[in-house]
């Protein structure tokens, strides 16, 4: 039975992209392949609305990414601020720790988003500090964090802002030029259509001196920034063997995210998680994230009393071949995380969700 | 037009492990991806000929099965030796340097094993080692090391012995625990018949209790192993969005290598490179590897004087669709790099190759 997958990733993949697997592979200095890489960077620049010339993707998932944007910027010492709201800002404190940052957190509630305030707050305990960090829709709890305010402080006093789009690429606007970010990494395994295991990720001329500004190399050599785009760029420098699977499927992905047009995406994944809001509703769930803060691609719903975890979703799986997630963290066995995104972002998969979770809390048939 | 891919690597991938991946995505927590996970690790720890409970792949290219494999031994300070008979023995160094090793290099002339000498005259040097490193087949020159006694050294002197087996794993012989070989990583895309995008690792009991005995943690999460396992063991715990795509051709590929019969495999490979030696010599071609010492899975020629080693390449791919390697560091414009690995590996192949590198070099139609 194929999976219907809804929950926070790896979303469904469309019959176009996964086909075009299939095809018979290049070699990594393929002009073909060259061919390929360039369009995946233009798709990528348009989804992340960015000019940025430094636009790749990763060859490893979207924790690649999290840790190749925080790796490359931190040197050990180096005053890092990680705005959290949730599971993922905690593994960037993890990350930006093991780098050897001195790393300070703001933290908002889970199922909140954090306040400007907060941010300027933290801000004013140092003079320097080399860069602001934090999830834009956090997976965890499907917060949407509002981002260009705090962009503009990070920006106000010298450091560079790096934003987590795992979420958010493709389903939502990511609007890395405009509000001002200098990293932004995401995966292609939720909005953007195609299957895990590439981290996109685009950096600002600004993050790309700091990196060529640095005093010692990057500690993680799989991840160096400087070595992938100089695999990337015009010196096609062999540091690793491109996974060209991936790339023929997230090409095709871009592609019919440009079929669609990226307004009408958005569009789409708002009109299908505002049905999915009506049917949950009516179903008597309660949300964790009140409307203003909801990402339109992740729901958090409480639990309903009496209802357990794993047997539920254990029957979605089993009797209905619907995937749904659980809790992450502290959230671990009171939560459902329902992800619509990408090609999983249809109306038809949520009303064979909501009847399904209806016959499983109500034993309606 | 289908390439031939006859360099080092990625090999061609047979259409079956390609229509796998067209395969719709499971969730990285789905039983039936757990399955899938469970004849992986038992497909690979037959191809690594080890008991090792800790066997799995990592959602990464062959390089980040290295950073993996030094990674997590290495703490700073460390003494580490490492072998290095080529291109990738100095990755080695590179990476070991980076997580901060006290690195020491032995060193054989490009296109040469080292001897084991060598090793025990450069251990000698130091009361304590924390590992010895090497890689079994040298992708810039086509040498295999001999490893039985240079791992027999490393573990007399209380080192952990760390081998690089990008590209023998699946095309010859390899005995990780007969040899004693503690960390033993490899890559999809080369022997094993897989496409590119995740290493192979397995590691003995030594080193896990060497990694659980770390003063710190890894610098890297992302190639943290002990993070990574606590996905593969029982325990599941979420940390990165398995690249289940490749998980499904890679289980493929190790499907027909037991079908194959692993010694009929590696047979295979010795055959079809004797071909290839044959018709080589034939043509006028010399070795740069002596024959007892050359991996069946790739072999160095010395580029013919008057050929240049660009425009020679370039028409063999675009008028024949074929692709061979060119040479890695000082060995770049001197020499090509023939790879017979995996599906590639086959008598037709070469021939296909042989006859369109005469028609170039001699231009006999």
């Amino acid at each position: 039975m194929t999976r219907l997958l809804l929950g926070p990733g790896p979303s469904m993949v469309s019959p176009r992209a996964l086909a075009s697997m299939s095809q018979p592979l290049l070699g990594y200095l393929d002009p073909q392949l060259f061919e390929i890489l360039k369009k995946v960077q233009q798709g990528l620049r348009q989804l992340f609305q960015t000019q940025n010339e430094v636009t790749l993707a990763l060859p490893g998932t979207g924790m690649s990414g999290m840790e190749c944007a925080l790796g490359n910027l931190i040197e050990p010492g180096d005053p890092v601020l990680i705005g959290a709201i949730g599971f993922f800002g905690e593994r960037m404190v993890e990350i930006a720790r093991r780098y050897g940052a001195d790393v300070h957190v703001a933290r908002a509630e889970w199922g909140k988003p954090l306040q400007p305030e907060q941010i300027q707050a933290a801000l004013d305990q140092k003079d320097r500090w080399k860069l602001v960090a934090c999830v834009h829709a956090e997976t965890s709890t499907g917060v949407v964090q509002p981002i260009s305010e705090i962009a503009h402080l990070a920006k106000s006093c010298g450091a560079l802002f790096v934003m987590d789009a795992v979420t958010s690429l493709g389903g939502l606007p990511v609007k890395v030029d405009e509000w001002g970010v200098d990293v932004c990494y995401s995966a292609t395994q939720k909005c953007v259509g195609a299957p895990p295991g590439l981290a996109p990720i685009t950096l600002s001329e600004s993050a790309w001196q700091a990196i060529a500004n640095r005093s010692h190399p990057n500690r993680s050599w799989y991840l160096d920034i400087r070595l992938l785009w100089d695999y990337w760029n015009e010196k096609r420098i062999y540091h690793h063997t491109t996974p060209v699977s991936l790339f023929y499927a997230l090409q095709e992905a871009l592609k019919m995210i440009e079929e669609e047009g990226i307004e009408q995406r958005f569009e789409r994944h708002r009109q299908v998680a505002s049905k999915f809001y009506q049917g949950a509703s009516a179903l008597g769930l309660s949300f964790c994230v009140e409307p203003e803060h909801r990402a339109p691609t992740l729901t958090s719903l409480h639990i309903p009393e009496g209802v357990e975890d794993a047997p539920f979703r254990s029957r979605l799986l089993n009797e209905f071949g619907i995937e749904i997630g659980g809790g992450l963290g502290d959230w671990k066995g009171k939560v459902w995380r329902i992800g619509l995104m990408g090609h999983s972002c249809q109306t038809d998969h949520v009303k064979k969700l909501l009847q399904a979770m209806e016959t499983i809390l109500h034993g309606n048939h």
